[in-house]
């Protein structure tokens, strides 16, 4: 605390993200990263852009992008915001289209970010309880609101909630707007992105972070109406004009266009997930139901912190979550390589298996 | 206007960036780049890192940029804030140390995103007219406030602040912080950086997309008190974890270590502007007393839209603020190369040299 600061700031609670870790001997499966790495076609993409142009500030607009990711979408260029990675994305649009008189509505296992951005624009907001298998049911959401927001598959659960309930549910709900957080959605779920053409409420957040492998550059978009992006770019512009830099932008075209790459790396992170699920079944660890990039597991009798620190004693880092409390038993763990797998799982064994 | 927006969405007032261009024939004076480039070395550390690691997500901390700028100001790490682009650190700036019961207080004349930082967080401010020769007098400043935040060098006059006016102002305003946006202060201006050691309240902004030649990769930078820095660390882990990419975070490391050529450019810029200034004189264009890598020009009897569209017919931009009315008679002409000042100066000569 400070007698400089804001006069509310001791009120906000930042989010914390997982652990960095810089030393290569580490396996690190604690942030969801992809471990293949990115496109080639992305890689040579942002070398040739490293030159003189650099100099020059990026098209604040980012036409080139929203352009590539409008065509990959079958959509137009004004229904495409972009950003800073979807945490910009997401905060923009907390400002931008949730902070009304009503309440915001999100679970409350989610995403742990989402109170972080309501303290910090002062938004109201309700969390609404998973069922008691950890799933979201819509129809909870279905009440007077400022907003809906929620990702799918749900984090850390991994949990997928069907596309006609979300129909269901942009039906009951037509005067706030309904953002769907779909970072993980390239790992095995349908996209609402088709519906964001039917109804002018839905909104639809994507990242390159996972799926692409493109953590380091930080690009995140948006999917919706018009009227929706267009709000969006009042407060992008009242923030920072030039968000998505040049060699971030480049990459992110290239790789959004080489849906060959994309596709194959999609499909091992699926297959390995299938390997690691059914690896920890054996030693009694069960998965909830993931079509993500990560599995949330758990054994009987087995604290989610005693797993985490177990496998860091052996330099393999996990996100545990210390609330809320029906989270305290599992561990999230992120798939990554057959061979980081492999390791995990025999580490698993050897401190976990009986 | 739409019924899913926030509800105060309407009242906030964007900034707006000067126009881009991406035709290497168009002579762009407008948004006051740098047009030397990169330090090699920077290039070089920009290529590098791309690759595998990108897979990523950056340090979310910085820890090695915010090093390598500590160390550049002889200070520590606790002493810096990094952020995407000075644009960002300000509006954190303004969220976590500038909201507050009074109202925080800039010149009439400035930087136009401030303004809009206060509608996006609802904060209260006072314009504080600039003296009839369009410079700031601190002790217009010394009263009740919620913060104080300049450019210094001013932006868009160019014009510098003696740092022992901002000393008296430090003096007399202890109970907020005053911040000073340095965002030009290598072509010419003497920094209050060391000052930080010595009060509390002062925070000092910078950015690398001027005097570093970075513009599209996007950092800034603030120093400050530690105590100052950990508000903003609030803001920024409350906004996003991960705005400075790993790519821009290696090219602003490799850059602030080559000061060679990072002296070499600055002087050839101030080299340029004397040349520039000296040559419009001639044909009756006056100058504020620039010490950055602009000059603001006027010439009697002839309007500043008429000189940028005059201009922008023979592919030279340059920038026109249309408001504040005091800014009417002038344009805002970046410093080029001397090939670029030279061809600048044969079409000012052309158009207006009578």
């Amino acid at each position: 605390m400070s007698k400089y600061w804001s006069d509310d700031l001791t009120n906000l609670t930042p989010y914390v993200p997982g652990e960095y870790a810089d030393d290569p001997s580490i396996i690190k499966l604690n942030t969801n990263e992809n471990p293949f790495g990115p496109s080639k076609l992305a890689l040579e993409a942002m070398k040739d852009v490293v030159g003189s142009k650099i100099r020059l500030y990026p098209d604040s607009d980012n036409t080139k992008l929203k352009k590539a990711i409008a065509d990959y979408h079958h959509t137009n260029i004004d229904n495409i915001f972009v950003g800073n990675g979807s945490d910009e994305v997401l905060a923009h649009i907390f400002r931008g289209l949730l902070k009304r008189k009503d309440p915001v509505l999100f679970p409350d296992i989610t995403y742990s970010f989402y109170p972080s951005y309501c303290g910090l624009y002062g938004i109201d907001f309700k969390k609404i309880p998973l069922d008691d298998k950890l799933a979201i049911n819509w129809k909870d959401y279905a009440r007077p609101n400022g907003g809906v927001i929620f990702p799918n598959p749900n984090a850390p659960t991994g949990i997928f909630t069907k596309l006609s309930d979300i129909k269901s549910l942009l039906e009951a709900n037509c005067e706030s707007t309904i953002v769907i957080d779909e970072a993980y959605i390239d790992f095995g779920g349908d996209s609402v992105i088709p519906l964001t053409q039917e109804y002018a409420n839905l909104l639809v957040t994507r990242t390159f972070s996972k799926s692409y492998s493109l953590a380091g550059v930080r690009i995140g978009y948006a999917v919706g109406s018009s009227n929706l992006i267009s709000g969006l770019k009042i407060v992008k512009n009242s923030f920072n004009s030039y968000p998505v830099d040049t060699i971030a932008e480049a990459g992110a075209i290239a790789a959004i266009n080489d849906g060959y790459y994309f596709n194959s790396i999609c499909e091992k992170i699926v297959a390995n997930r299938k390997y690691l699920i059914e690896s920890l079944e054996v030693m009694g660890f069960n998965s909830l139901p993931s079509v993500t990039n990560f599995i949330c597991v758990r054994k009987a009798g087995l604290d989610g912190q005693v797993v985490a620190n177990g496998l860091k004693s052996r330099n393999i880092l996990v996100r545990h979550f210390s609330s809320p409390q029906r989270l305290n038993p599992y561990v999230r763990i992120t798939v990554g390589t057959k061979e980081q797998c492999e390791n995990l799982v025999e580490n698993m064994r050897e401190l976990f298996g009986q």
